[in-house]
């Protein structure tokens, strides 16, 4: 068997969501909404799931939602896109990853990525031949160290992975770090993946920007966005990759071979979401907005140290102060004794991690958090 | 760029069928139905994606996909499956031979590839390290040469492909050289990676039978089955693996960074439509049998020599009594001139290909079939 991927362990997402199902905890685990998107979506999809067409689409999505992603990529971003030959859908964003990574990284590159990252990208990585190059950013202002991510790039750098708004983090990246990391990019000649799946959740007026929008990065950025999370969706898994021809050409290359293609109802309806009006999106983020401050302030109550989030689906506490410092650990005993799922946050890192952060997941209904953080005041 | 992947053409099958829309010509390429499959499976997927859930399943598959397909290989093959521990939804077949292959096949192995063969697994076999060692099978017969395929074991030779029933040969493997097979593998310790997406689409009396239940092979195989095309429904990208737990464990922690997981509602749809009675899967296969006598006496009385086909959707002609000796030409200019589209059966070898053989899809309606015979008489 390989050793790339039978070395890695199961995805902490679906081991946290396992034992909640075993053990009935409250899920504040892996991101995922307990109410579901728009039912103007919904019907959407049920509506093409009956009347068809239901066999392949084109291996680059159907026409509707290529042409949907680039008037998003307009109207969110100023980007002027050409539907067909920039824009792919794949099964997901984490396909949307695997297609970027296998599609541009070659046997001896180096990619960067920067500490704490989703367990994907690292064995992918591998599996491409490439060395990931990590860069550590740390709690609570998760800043980027621009000296240290100026000494990761090398001549073999091919890429950086970039995942704003960032998970676990929950952090949006400022503008001085974006062109940091663009004029890093320039003088090495590096790519960007940039993983923006929670690209409209952000918060307190922040607005995301995309790499790909910055002066000399226009065909440098492979951008991948989710359905899941923009529409409250997860389960769908339909992502999206804008890139210039150059870059696509590749991704698509290894999207034929990895998937082929996805379901045609649920990209007719995502088509049919991402023409949804402003409305949507604004209060998509309010309204999450809103719950994290309900979480975070529950959280406080109870006795934890909540960190500040600016976008994201997650707030991640400091549990130094309460004598859990072992995450991992600790993450059991509030599954088992108090009754609700947490993330570790040193499962997002790739060796000798910080062990005193937990992730709480605030995209549930108000009374779920609110049951949740009694439960954790009651057990503290 | 990484050049296994930017190595490889655009598929066949994507250019074809752009080809087919660009020109109006009608599609006999990408193997695909003109008819969706059952309404009642359709009406499941649409209900489940307005009442959800829609949210992130567990990566496995729902528990009811799981359930039908060890039910449906009880059913179908007398196999005694543990749905828990011993099935894996995937996002397409496609999806579920990269897992298999990520999961199984490490930096120096060598997998057994019998030519002709689908388009996806030589680069994945490369992208994992290995490296494909061919056997090749020719028309009219497309016996296996049991002597030429025990010459391609060696002492690491990791697995063998077989996609049974055949595509493009319209073969369905033999008890006999099943058999042969099993040996070979128990003989050089290796597994299967058994591709059976056409197991339900045989005709004439034949019957499906797979390696997994051959003595001493239930735990070398990882049998790959599909919704596509089991349920007249290509687009939704349902795949299903089946493999003991020493299998199944590697090629899950292939899927956890590939996709992750597939859409919820596709999948409770598909569990309903395994649980359909016998009389389903009889009439698909009678349908799709009287499609195929349909076309081949078309194209028999246009002109074609058109070759035997015990399963799958395809049918090929042996075009060198026609004089057309260029497949890849021959089928540009059956799409320009005669209007109707088919895939040169040269595009699933690995190299020096006969060039004689044409593949024509039979899986569309009546009309379809007779209109595109009709254009092929007139252009011959
Ligand atoms: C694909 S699992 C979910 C990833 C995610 O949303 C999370 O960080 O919980
Ligand atoms: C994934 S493309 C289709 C594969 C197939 O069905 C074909 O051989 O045409």
């Amino acid at each position: 068997t390989n050793p790339i991927f039978t070395g890695m362990p199961t995805t902490i997402f679906e081991k946290m969501s396992a034992l909640a199902r075993e053990t009935g905890a409250i899920n504040l685990g892996q991101g995922f909404p307990d109410v579901d998107g728009p039912e103007e979506i919904r019907a959407k999809a049920a509506e093409v799931a009956l009347a068809g067409p239901n066999q392949y689409p084109s291996m680059m999505g159907i026409p509707e939602l290529r042409q949907a992603v680039a008037a998003a990529n307009r109207r969110f971003y100023g980007l002027d896109i050409d539907w067909q030959s920039e824009v792919l859908v794949t099964s997901g964003a984490t396909e949307a990853l695997a297609d970027a990574i296998f599609g541009l990284v070659a046997p001896g590159d180096e990619v960067i990525v920067i500490e704490p990252f989703y367990d994907s990208y690292v064995p992918i990585i591998r599996q491409a031949g490439g060395t990931p190059v990590f860069v550590r950013i740390t709690p609570p202002g998760w800043e980027i160290d621009v000296e240290a991510l100026a000494r990761a790039f090398s001549p073999r750098t091919k890429a950086i992975i970039i995942n704003d708004p960032m998970n676990p983090a929950g952090k949006v990246f400022s503008h001085g770090e974006l062109q940091a990391i663009a004029d890093l990019c320039l003088e090495h000649d590096a790519y960007v993946i940039a993983d923006e799946v929670y690209e409209h959740l952000t918060f307190d007026g922040l607005k995301h920007e995309t790499l790909m929008a910055f002066p000399g990065m226009r065909d440098r950025v492979v951008r991948i966005g989710s359905a899941g999370k923009t529409f409250s969706l997860t389960g769908w898994k339909i992502g999206y990759v804008t890139a210039a021809p150059n870059l696509l050409g590749p991704v698509s290359k290894a999207h034929q071979f990895v998937t082929f293609t996805t379901p045609p109802n649920l990209q007719a309806a995502v088509a049919h979401g991402l023409a949804m009006p402003d409305s949507y999106f604004e209060t998509l983020a309010s309204e999450q907005a809103r719950k994290r401050d309900r979480l975070s302030a529950g959280l406080r109550a109870a006795g934890f140290e909540v960190m500040a989030c600016q976008g994201t689906y997650f707030v991640t506490t400091d549990t130094g102060p309460l004598g859990l410092d072992d995450d991992a650990e600790a993450c059991m005993r509030l599954t088992r004794e108090a009754g609700v799922v947490a993330v570790p946050v040193s499962a997002f890192y790739a060796g000798s991690a910080p062990t005193r952060f937990i992730r709480f997941c605030f995209c549930k209904r108000d009374e779920v958090l609110d049951a949740a953080v009694d439960r954790l005041a009651k057990w503290l």
